[in-house]
């Protein structure tokens, strides 16, 4: 099998280099790219000297391509998704492109034109421990945002047992600094972020819509969340800090047994044990999402706490492993890290 | 006037000691230790050198002193306190030890035995904004606390005009390591908090009831709150985001204009414009708290951020403010640091 | 006296108005600005917000200035410091500009156009401990780098004394970020730095020349020095590790001596006992250059380490210490800060 | 084959076992520790949940290794290495014990009693480069010291080449906190080390003779170095900045080919392009040693830059390569990470 990287010089793309370089299915992985064509890969990211030291390409050009990560700003995927598909290359679209089945509701948080409705109906949400069936049968799939998947993952089982008083949900998600991509600005200046914490697009960030659209689901009527991200001074990693309501009381120990059992066929997802909280760098450099809560009895609310590699489980690891579902492979394949710790 | 610094090698102690040093009316500042005597203060902290060589000194040889700041660990101002006030000595506690009014509270959170009641009834909770009348009179002021000082400002005017819905409030609150003291342990090694962020104590933190204990105080009727705090890999600032439901609803606009009235008078609370948030960084080094806020019209709740310097606003800043207060002094005496930034 | 910072947008600028807010002989400060005029000061930085909310303005349109302190890019001091000097303005001019007397060094070293030499020949190099009575008449001032100002005040006893193999001298550098201004890059982009260090500009670093120049004039002979730059992942700051073969052995101790003498009526030059080194903590938004060093009996060597705020002593601080030189005051004026810790 | 790891708990342990769980021809990794012995190894380290929950054992139980690692502290591996030879198990020790052949030396720069003689002929030094064909042979093997291994690689071609002046050799070197272990203490404080650089024990570090050692050995006669340590806020990473005056003029393109024709079979060795120097993010996770160098025409100075992630090729990835070695297995077997970027 041969995969392509659209998108390559950003950071989705080289962690998913990183992972492909590795990947014992994937025979060659060829790196596209719209603005640096004919350089070598390792003038971009030295760090790659002596591994991948081929050109950049076209996309245009794309040829004997089986799957094809797209990693690209938003509007890219929109475009190149139908060409691809018409060419029979599978595409793992890793923007927001394809996530929102309504346009509206893209037009309304993208500011921008939406894919048409036709090809965000035929892509697959690849939240892989909840999609999994799906997965294996997509040929368009549409990988989750860093935060929905860590907001999700930490809020299914509550949801689906219908635990949780819907209206009642707030996440308050804190994100490392390498989700806003490698554009240089103001907003991402070393000396700006270093030392400094702040709070960004408090109830307007787009990954709002993505996370309603799942838990509406689940939940079998609207459901409307507070969302609030950060940007906390570390590269990577993402924890959201969620506040439910419990429509019945219940204790930690039994709220989580419930969430293990959940999970018990998820290899990359973790439940700690009562008193035990998952950090960001727990996590860094694996696919895993690990997952601690404490029922607050004074409150009645559960607070959980779910952490990711935001370039792994939010990004890049979610895909390789929807790439694994999608073609009959164990969905450890190429993914089978250890957390890197310190 | 003479001050005292009680727990001087800790980092509330040597904060406290970069503001009175340059304070105008501060003759001398004398440090004591229960631990370290006789050596320098500037073999502790050797960015002293040349401004601070004294030697460290034995409380209960204190002399001469017209204030005692105490900066101690959990227990020590229950029983310095009695003493320093017996000899006519001020006190301003910046311990939890006589926040709490009711004694099983302390017990139940601190996990340790209260100071007497008469002692925290006769302690006045030094939030300066809020309690200036009571402060001037004050010869006992109980220092509020890192995380209670960001929340309880951000939340006042929204409890004292009744807007909010006392029984929806949540506090996610994050804090830079300093707030952990200078005492080393696992918990607080490089290596391990570094490119790390962490939730701990959800619903157990020791600030909650002193939280819960001003807000009840302004609401008249008891007010249980969730409040999470965590770990940023950082030195120094607090970001507290708060999500309160609103009675009625209110725009944005309007509701930064009843937040910038209420601290019209207040030259260390700052309101931002719309769409502005504060950073930790816009504060490092100085008293400010500012406040930022939004008015979410699609779940009817105020998201509101407040950040301060914890070892200022947060610790000594606001000890030197009360300082001021207890004198008849300008409260912005030796206050007046524009943050250092970047 | 007013004042007036060019290049106000910048960290140099943010500095010289942190310093310059709450000096006691400067009633008014003026930010000038090439690029955002017309906006308020506070909407750039939103952490001076309720200090200096005045527009930006044009320098073309200078009024009523006593000193103008220059912190712009290389080019911008060249052509203002004549206009400046013939309205009878003093200048303080932060920039490379006019600091190398040669302008066929500069040329090669900047790889723009100098200055005119009458111009650099009239400007008195503000290495404040070392030319002090020169400062003081100065009507054009020449703040030194950064780099400069550690690695000189770190050699010039050992220079000044011969003690120096003038052959041998090798500066190892380190700066934090801030050193690179505020203008966004990849080589300054968040995630590129954070976790990461690197060696940049080996032996061509443009404050080479003015270290050799400086030197050159100590040995009254040419000196040409090894000076390696470093970006470490820290906001501010610099340390310079200096190897300088002795002439004759020397202890360690009887040179701290000499170093002790040498610096005894300079109130920001603090020099360790032996086997106390500075770190660049010690010194972060004081004025204070802190000196440690070991000789090396092995070797022959002495090792000398020189810290500073790279915006304090090694841009801002030192400006302003100059500002008071150069108007009569005491050197500390507005300067007596403690070191920020931690 | 089994493999052991003593002293798991550490930093150099918990690195071994994640490279040894993935390493195909490691059947099972069994932890030994000294202090926390009974427990699970993820009770100590969360991140290995579901991954190594065995309980650690004591290493004076070890039964069925074939390959003991040692990761202890200094003193250690002296005693235990003599009684797992006489077991038949082969030792790779990470520690500094067995790295010095003169025990006078060991006892002058450790301060402690060395092991014996017999033992330091024994073990062969492992830096895989150089050694390799005694590597293949060892049943002792001693790896060597993170700081050395830059040092050595980035050294080695122009010492075996008699390219250098051996008495002008200056090493300045910059490491990650982690070098330092997980025992926590105030000098790895979090709010003690951040935003902060210091250097440590210029001319005493421990791993000074280690260097000269092997220096000496390629000079055929004494050398004798200044060598400086600098601790630098990240976690991860070695640079050391290598001074070295040249015995004949060269040019930077030239020496730069000189390198790849040296280490041209060396696959985790690489070196730059001229004008392109290693940052340590571009080698994190990885084996890799990155090499760049210019060498300055004004001073006839080599300057060269290496970078290593400390705990892969500065410990657990070199130690894991020479265990590689000594299996006859290839040696990048479990270790073909790219490295972790950003």
């Amino acid at each position: 099998m041969n995969a392509g990287i659209v998108g390559s010089t950003g950071y989705g793309g080289i962690e998913l280099y990183r992972l492909l370089a590795n990947h014992p299915y994937t025979e060659k992985c060829i790196m596209y790219t719209s603005s640096q064509q004919g350089g070598a890969y390792s003038e971009v990211y030295p760090h790659v000297s002596d591994l991948m030291d081929d050109p950049l390409r076209d996309v245009e050009e794309a040829e004997g391509i089986d799957t094809m990560f797209i990693a690209a700003p938003p509007g890219v995927s929109a475009e190149l998704t139908p060409l691809l598909s018409k060419k029979g290359i599978r595409v793992i679209d890793l923007s927001g492109d394809l996530r929102l089945k309504k346009s509206g509701e893209y037009e309304k948080w993208y500011g921008r034109t939406a894919a048409p409705e036709e090809m965000t109906e035929a892509a697959v949400y690849g939240l892989s421990e909840i999609n999994r069936e799906k997965i294996r049968n997509a040929d368009i799939l549409s990988n989750p945002g860093c935060y929905p998947t860590a907001s999700l993952l930490g809020l299914a089982p509550l949801l689906k047992h219908q635990q949780a008083d819907t209206g009642s949900i707030i996440i308050d998600a804190k994100s490392g600094v390498s989700g806003a991509g490698r554009k240089a600005g103001l907003g991402t200046h070393y000396s700006e972020l270093n030392e400094n914490l702040k709070v960004y697009k408090p109830g307007e960030h787009q990954h709002t819509p993505e996370i309603e659209q799942q838990l509406s689901e689940w939940a079998a009527g609207p459901v409307t969340i507070s969302f609030t991200p950060h940007l906390v001074p570390m590269t990577r990693g993402i924890l959201t800090t969620m506040y439910v309501q419990l429509n019945e009381p219940v204790s930690t120990e039994s709220l989580l047994d419930s969430y293990r059992t959940f999970y018990e066929n998820d290899p990359f997802v973790r439940i700690r044990k009562p008193g035990n909280y998952p950090q960001t760098k727990e996590v860094t450099g694996s696919n895993f999402c690990d997952i601690g809560l404490k029922v607050d009895e004074r409150t009645g609310r559960a607070v959980i706490a779910a952490v990711i590699d935001n370039l792994m489980k939010g990004a890049a690891g979610q895909a390789v492993q929807n790439y694994n579902l999608m073609n009959g492979w164990d969905e450890r394949t190429g993914l089978k890290f250890v957390p890197m710790y310190p």
